[in-house]
């Protein structure tokens, strides 16, 4: 089916739906804290929801179980995980400071379950006349602190809301539903649930063995109801993303939740003898601390944050993730995995026909380090830059390079550290005209779209066994086409939805 | 059931508390835009639900539809209503104002349907001991813009939202559910919906008698698909607890609405030769016009809005409120119909019974005219101020002379003006202590709250039959003991819920 897209609004009508925009962002928690903290603005959105292949969509969705369980297999393989990381840990203080407390953490043996919300980051590639028939490719995968579920969610209602109150202004594209925010919330839910099971074992096991173990009668009142730990940035801004998932849990799951900084940690949680959390101020135990912060170095500007990342990994409660678990996100393992044999070699519960599939969604990855790989690596990144990203290994976004200015920017770092970084084949998306507001204004033209989708996973570290392993919805972010970086909370890139789509019309 | 209240939060829980309110307001659309129009902050509200005696706000609730109907019957005595207008009209050019425009819109004899989206208010009136068996005293009966019933829904959510996350810390009064956004919505599309059958008929009686005046064939089609229009103020703040009635009637009413001030009615409105309007960028119908502003002088800066106001009111749609209807929540009108003669030979179809129930709401006022009962009011007023408040006979608050600054108030105004006012006898609140959380900060101090209950209303004028009359929920409204005024939006009160008390044990 041919459509014109974006539609045409009727004359002066603009004004009316970026009004309504605005206002159902703030009436419906579609929107952030300012950076002063004391209000909310509206998040950025597109007024339109974006169209996107079908096929490309659904295989995305299909295939995130798979990956879930590649990257638990990832996480679960320590040895051959911190090998890899061995060369970036040189270069790369974060990295060896992250192995460094999942070892003292180790030594503990306290964990027996970790958790993990990911995502695994798309874009479409293809032809340029048609969307249908159009494969993702994958960007990145994210283990820790993956956000925009809940505006995921909420902007794909706003999109439906819109085209209701505008009598199917949209488009002619199935739009499809967006569970990412219960999703989400359910995935801390079980994990929370599997705390209370594992710590009913626990207790049981060390009260057989040992009497003295368990003197505390407040114990088994205190696990009746516990709560989850939600670690944010200080000056985070992105606060109703989080909240609305805290909200959630009540609703849906009536579980508590409270919110801190790193640096808050020795203030507000204690670790007991036995190596339980407690909340301070409530009196009440921690199932599960999920991290929305401690991605980046920045979120550890001292000593303290350090020692409390140290102090939550060392305890009986569900971290979501662990710290080798979020090591298992580096752009390193991505790379490696790229390679068929060692992928099956890692994940060897994965059928031949999935492995297929996985591998359909990569793009070429180079090392830059010097082993054969990396030596092709590098000659792409100073020789034949222009269809490359150099991306650090870390999470986070924000710092990758792009074609031409990869030349410069390694000659302008020593080349020992290039081992840090991996160089990735450009993903060629379609282009496509939307509208976008952000703070009030609109803001028209060529943008590119990334596909997010969310996965929820807990496994019994002790038997290497994987207990939850979900899709949890997704996420689409859309970038105006000039900028190349897609971070929403950064302000380049804005929230979007999808209409789905078989052949398009390339408007110019 | 004796309790403590406001009940104790344990140490150091204040923070995690006051920021579960700030963000779950900005998520759920408790909340206003800033000042500058271009954020949202969190609505000023209370920490705790408010104590409240049950035996008064069930009798608040009930009573409701029977002063829906008696200002339905003092709102269609046209004559009676303008004669006892006609003094305060000659100093008060704004009431004067209103009674042009209603004669003029009359002579063209166009509406056919009057809606009104109303609330009567109501302070606890008795016993300092306890709160059981006092009873409600009106403070102002409404009948153009009453605002606060999406809000006061959102805050009653809030509140059992924080008793659940908290484990019942709100104490043990039962929480009355508030359904104020939903019914209001409902008022509103009962009015679409009534325009829409009005229409119909009057389309179908012009056909038959002159076949030249629907000669427009895209008259029948157009008609299909009415929307609401809001008149709202330029500068408004409270700008969420209208767009959330504007969201419900999408999602429940399939309904939509848009909002533009009466300055912009010229651009936007177009009156057809048959006297309907059009929203013209849409070309749609206007069913329904909903006043959320035009009830105060400062809204009326020139002539435009004023000529906007009649040919709105001269017009098809069912306008919420007329221009009389406006006029009978005039002050006066309140104090006249505090007689019993007058009150039941105005509205006639209320029992005795009824009318017995009413009267009990009703406190002395007194006009200050130079008529029998005016002597009166003016002698107390100069002599014996104490337990009484001067207040202007227009409505909307914020102008209210109290007690002893009553007397030097008069003699700063001339005599003649002061049948511009009313005195009325002050209702001694019950004090309780509450917390207050205002722009993100906690205040704590002895408060006296007003209770408002909505009504919803529509009456054929060619029939005075009333068509539609309900109960709309309720609000409470909590403001600081040293506060006088109680509008929220002007910064000095703020939205609370209610838990339904038996006897209460006052705290000091």
């Amino acid at each position: 089916m041919l459509m014109h897209f974006p539609p045409q609004l009727p004359d002066r009508m603009e004004r009316f739906y970026v009004q309504y925009i605005e206002d159902w962002a703030l009436c419906n928690g579609l929107c952030m804290r300012d950076i002063d903290n004391s209000h909310a603005v509206h998040a950025p959105v597109t007024m339109f929801p974006t169209p996107f292949s079908k096929s490309g969509f659904e295989e995305a969705l299909r295939i995130q179980c798979a990956f879930n369980e590649l990257y638990f297999h990832a996480a679960t393989h320590e040895e051959w995980l911190l090998g890899h990381l061995e060369e970036a840990a040189k270069h790369d203080d974060f990295t060896a400071k992250l192995i460094q407390i999942h070892k003292a953490a180790k030594a503990g043996q306290t964990q027996r379950l970790t958790g993990g919300l990911w995502r695994s980051d798309y874009i479409v590639n293809g032809s340029r006349t048609s969307l249908e028939g159009r494969q993702v490719k994958q960007v990145e995968f994210n283990t820790v602190s993956v956000s925009f579920g809940a505006l995921a969610s909420k902007v794909a209602d706003m999109h439906e809301f819109l085209s209701h109150a505008s009598r199917s202004w949209t488009g002619h594209g199935e739009v499809p539903q967006n569970t990412a925010l219960k999703d989400l919330a359910r995935g801390l839910a079980n994990m929370h649930a599997g705390y209370k099971v594992a710590e009913i074992q626990h207790r049981q096991a060390t009260h057989k063995t040992s009497t003295s173990a368990v003197e505390d009668e407040d114990d088994a009142s205190i696990m009746d109801d516990p709560v989850v730990l939600f670690i944010v940035q200080p000056d985070e801004t992105n606060v109703m993303d989080q909240r609305l998932i805290e909200f959630e849990l009540v609703k849906e799951h009536d579980i508590v939740s409270y919110r801190i900084s790193l640096a808050e940690v020795p203030d507000f949680v204690v670790r007991t003898n036995d190596n339980r959390l407690l909340h301070n101020p409530s009196g009440r135990e921690i199932a599960v601390v999920y991290y929305r912060a401690g991605y980046a170095p920045s979120d550890y500007p001292t000593d303290v944050e350090w020692n409390a990342r140290e102090m939550l990994e060392s305890s009986h409660a569900v971290n979501c993730p662990s710290a080798l678990t979020q090591l298992a996100g580096a752009k390193k393992i991505q790379q490696v995995l790229t390679d068929r044999s060692v992928l099956t070699k890692i994940a060897p519960s994965l059928s031949s026909d999935t492995v297929d599939r996985l591998m359909k969604t990569f793009v070429k990855i180079y090392p830059m380090d010097d082993s054969p790989e990396g030596e092709q690596g590098r000659y792409y990144a100073l020789r034949e830059p222009d269809h490359f990203v150099l991306k650090p290994q870390r999470e986070g976004g924000g710092n990758n390079i792009y074609g031409e200015d990869i030349p410069e920017f390694l000659q302008s770092i020593p080349t020992e550290s290039w081992a840090a970084y991996i160089l990735m084949e450009l993903i060629e998306p379609p282009k496509i005209t939307n509208r976008i507001l952000r703070a009030g204004k609109l803001q028209s033209g060529r943008v590119v779209n990334e596909l997010g989708v969310f996965g929820t996973v807990m496994w019994d570290r002790n038997h290497n066994e994987l207990l939850m392993n979900e899709q949890a919805g997704w996420l689409l972010r859309t970038k105006l086409q000039d900028s190349h970086e897609g971070g929403v909370a950064a302000g380049f890139g804005c929230l979007d939805s999808i209409q789905l789509m078989g052949p398009l019309k390339d408007d110019n």
